[in-house]
């Protein structure tokens, strides 16, 4: 059941790129609230296009077809691309040409409004024992997250130079239930994930920010507090998950760089050994 | 209907000038609950005197008039002065002249508690994308702004060498309702007006703080971590009129100044013309 | 009547030192929810143990005692020494010496995890016009607030070199209820000990973090936001006793230092005189 | 003996105002080599023209005379005004409506940049055990100090709105050498001060800037990094005259104000008596 | 005639890559001096191999080949790749894939440390009237900054995850001589050049760094003071230029963003436009 | 042959302890320049007495001793006590028991300035890929180090409380020459020290300060422009041995944490092992 909507404010288009995702499906169906057509790309299948939906099937790394897509797009939520540790080529195709395809299509249709789904992974290399601000800079984790980083550079370079938009939403684990005992920092529900959008896509002046995409969870390693023109205000809390994560992880090896960091498990495993 | 008392001292004399403004006729109802006598002052009309009022017309360029104004008065809440943009004359006799005038008067009768009604305007040219802190420099936005920031810095020298306490609130649209889309982060309620000043007046110690006078808006631009030590929660929320005024403005040009900056329109109007 | 549990996790052994003092019986009944042995220490009596109690005298400063007082311990809780302003050899004997018996106890018996009961005194000299973050050096206000940056640096030194963790818990004033208008700002309920001893021993990873023991109170000089990854969240406030210490304490003497320094009473008490 | 020219670029027409006084008549020499017309202006007399010289006498407080006092000049170097502590009158009319007038004319001419001769005395109230930069808010000393402070305001708006350049000069002392042992800290030579005016008119983009106006003194209470684009490199230091002064004044008092605070002797003079 | 050599220390072989570009070529001559062997590489022609050199064609986007060319090599100069701003494949291809497979190729060969070009253009959008410092966040200017900034994420990388120790050294204008006014706050002589480089490849411990590639330039953006480790001090100066230089460019539009903002021209060329 | 004396001020009495240690015994010849007596003190025999000089045994953990000491004294030069790693009760005793004394000493006696040598070890435990500046916190890499931060925290507390001025001397490597690579950036010269000396005792205000003891080197950790108000110029470098000190040392483990941290081998040595 979805929450109430958070604004009245209505666009005719919105694309949302990734839309076959885990937070692509999400957002489908909750985003086609707020605008009169819902274009919907992925290069997996997205199924049938209900009333109001637009399927268009734009590999990212296609330039041409990346220009067709953002044609008469009044704001795009960019999901689109790899969004785990993989081998280089997949995150370059997708989300190093990617993402400078979408903003040199965004640039040449004139959208003005972009939000980047960037990732904790941008700062994994920061301590679990540290709180960092909308201003921290990158110190990616591997491979997905320098293809993050670069994406932020991207959204900088095209506001500084276009005055394009875009909110870097460094999102932390968005799933339906923290899943453990890391989560409780770094979740984020769907129902904070859609008033997270919604606030990045109405917010007056919006300009170049960075802001954490996580719910008011009690223990927190990000301080939103730079990004409150935004207005993103979370509801949700991993807290009612507390009991059951810690009893199925009772102990963590803090010598383990997976505990030690921000980022996790990713922090040490990824497409790195020495016959690579 | 007002707040409950939100403090139970009280004070024996209290003085609130430009009482015949919006906000003094809105404070004099209220703050006769904290005080025996409240005295109030305006060059315009203020009415009847009611129970434990004391009216006396001062105008703030009237040096003797001021010290006569400021007499065995506990604190001081100065709403007086020009309060929009206007043309430099009447800036300079009341917003300049008269804040000076206001400090000799504090300074001469022993008053050491001040509230000054700063002003978002002294850092206006800051933009609706950046969130700035109680120690952000003045960056005023036009003559008005400029005589605010000239406020602030009269306050911080009798504060430094004479150890008057002034709270400068930096007070964002305070009306009965916010009016535009541009209000949703700026606007501050009666009731929560009502706690501020109370808290600068009742906290144990006031310094020289800066704080921004806006409700718990969920778009902010300004942070006032920096002045927890005044105490002041505001309560209210801009949000209740979210819809209304999204409606009513469901398109703003990023391409205006005064959508861009946090001034709003005062960054773009004034009395500058090249006949000036 | 105790709150509810704040965690499921559960400690084999936590050690409590300074348990006979007031902090220390409050906690001592909280605790043992938590784990199946509390030990606890003190040099005053600390009466029967009850189940699931082991006590042990351990004098901070006996060496050999306290290596034996931290053997097979989860984590410390250390209350223990002096904890108000004294002559400087008991505080040298309990806090300094002590508190270096401790944390050479952790290293040898393996215990990574301790709350030091760290002091507002450690930064006593800061304003009640200041608001201070997690990262503001030490200004000790006497000779326990020196012990206890000490103690700040020892916990520092075990961190970086040990890899022992620590959370400084800069303690306001933590009583049953605020005693004057100073505590207003300053205190800490019972159960928000409680919540932040248990969000310490429980988070995963806290590092070497530091951190202010207050309430929820309206006003405050501390901010923790730089400390959210520890994961404490005050529910009480200072506020429901504000009428009453304002009516009782309805004048503060503005010159004197104990209302002008955070520190109150204590930057201008202790054991300094000419004769010393 | 004057110092080689700084730089080969040549102004037509510049305008120095404050002529007649100390650092005007020190100036007046030195900038007629970098320009085809060196306009002065003053109340006090300039004497007669030299050749390349035009001298107007425009009161600071008159407006009319201000623009035509700037009218086809490519740069204002402003040290007109009121420069010691002085009763609020002569400092109201010179100094704040006066550098009004002067911005107000700079915008109606075109002038575009501009030098304004701040002081050290915005900034007094800082310690001379601190070491400020060049983002140091105001903290004035007296009402000369104020004064000052409220025309960095000026500067500031005039720069945000209508794109003038001016860099803000807190000067500190400038005479043939210094007199003080606070001198030795403040000092600056005439040949640095012409150093610093060639290169607040010549550096290519100027901004709003502040900047101290010292020598290379071995102790120093200012950082000018913040400003290394306006390339002001001093060469000249008071350290040839430390041992004279030193054996002038080998004691100070230290709980003297003048000696505590860097604005020395204006922090505890100045037009404040109780029957002002 | 080179300077004289900087330090004693010599290395069996270094990396040179870009050595047929304009400073790989002033190097190539320079390094040999600190080395048995200097390895050579680029697309362009390196002529014959003079003794001690190892001449190796291999293209940035070759991973393979990558890997052979870092084989046996102590340290690597790494100005390879396009330096100017160019279409994106070019970009694509020589600075993304060519530094990731640059660091790939260290990690497996062993490689510990890395000069990695960097430029002035990563953060070409601040204003020439701002002094930014080693820690200032990427702001490109175009596709070529953004794909310096890339790199200097890519080091951040391989440092975090696998202790690769680089210096980002953001170069000015490194030319024989400078060029025009800009240059005078940018420019880089060639002794200055081989005291950095040498600095970057002898320092005792380097981490990730990042250092401004200048001249010690009387007018400067960049503030070094957080690469002190380091050890470059510069010896020379783009001041006897001055003249010549104001003298062929007197007057500069200040509405032009290629004089408003550090990067100069490239802020507002490159390939962009709308029919890309 | 020692430097010219680099001020003419005079004292009448200099308490220098710790006389008979490597610095103290470069300091007894030079400070008799500067005072009519040079009281000198050390628990190790310190010869005859010269002309002008004093000679007392006051071991630094004896009270009264120590208040003897500092009676009719100007300023102290305090090198007293422990200065190498060594286990915790001589450390104790000499260094924290010590400085208090010394403080308490200086209070009772009236005795207003005091050169605290502090030691770079306060903070050995940042990177030496790290620029650190005078507000650093400490981070002490043994308990030498931690007895050092706590003499900085008694300064401080004697500073606030009671108005003593101290300057914390953070000393790096102070010989004759650098004795390893990491000298090169810790080193300070014999006549740099006379200078760092002079200017703590002869700055006309030094309040509470840190600085650190090195000369001009080239590669540098610390970063000295905070204390700028003390005039510390050094004037010497280790430069001239760099080509020595690499050749005997041409390649380090940086693995290693005496590589990694500032701190050297003092990070790893000491009285730490599992049966202390």
């Amino acid at each position: 059941m979805l929450t109430e909507p958070v604004t009245s404010l209505r666009f005719h288009r919105l694309l949302l790129t990734g839309a076959a995702g885990g937070l692509g499906r999400e957002l489908r169906q909750r985003l086609k609230r707020y605008c009169d057509v819902l274009r919907l790309s992925d290069v997996a299948p997205l199924g049938e296009a209900a009333e109001g939906e637009e399927l268009m099937s734009a590999p990212l790394q296609d330039k041409a077809a990346m220009q067709a897509l953002l044609k008469d797009v009044d704001a795009v939520i960019h999901l689109g691309g790899v969004s785990t540790e993989q081998p280089w080529q997949p995150i370059l195709e997708a989300n190093i040409v990617g993402t400078y395809n979408l903003y040199e299509a965004a640039r040449i249709n004139g959208v003005k409004r972009v939000l980047f789904a960037s990732s904790n992974h941008v700062c994994g290399f920061y301590k679990q024992s540290e709180v960092i601000g909308t201003d921290a800079p990158a110190r990616p984790d591997g491979l997905y997250g320098l293809s993050k980083a670069f994406g932020e550079d991207v959204a900088r370079l095209y506001h500084d130079r276009f005055g394009i938009e875009t909110a870097c939403v460094r999102i932390g684990s968005s799933f339906p239930e923290p899943r453990d005992r890391r989560m409780l920092a770094s979740w984020m529900s769907y129902d904070d994930l859609e008033r997270l959008v919604m606030a990045v896509l109405t917010t007056p002046v919006l300009g170049y920010s960075v802001i954490y995409g996580i719910s008011d969870n009690k223990t927190r390693w990000y301080d939103n507090s730079g990004a409150a023109h935004v207005g993103y205000r979370p509801q949700d809390s991993s807290e009612p998950w507390r009991a059951a994560l810690e009893a199925k992880q009772p102990k963590l090896d803090l010598n383990d760089p997976a505990v030690i960091y921000q980022g996790g498990a990713f922090v040490r495993t990824g497409p790195f050994d020495n016959n690579a």
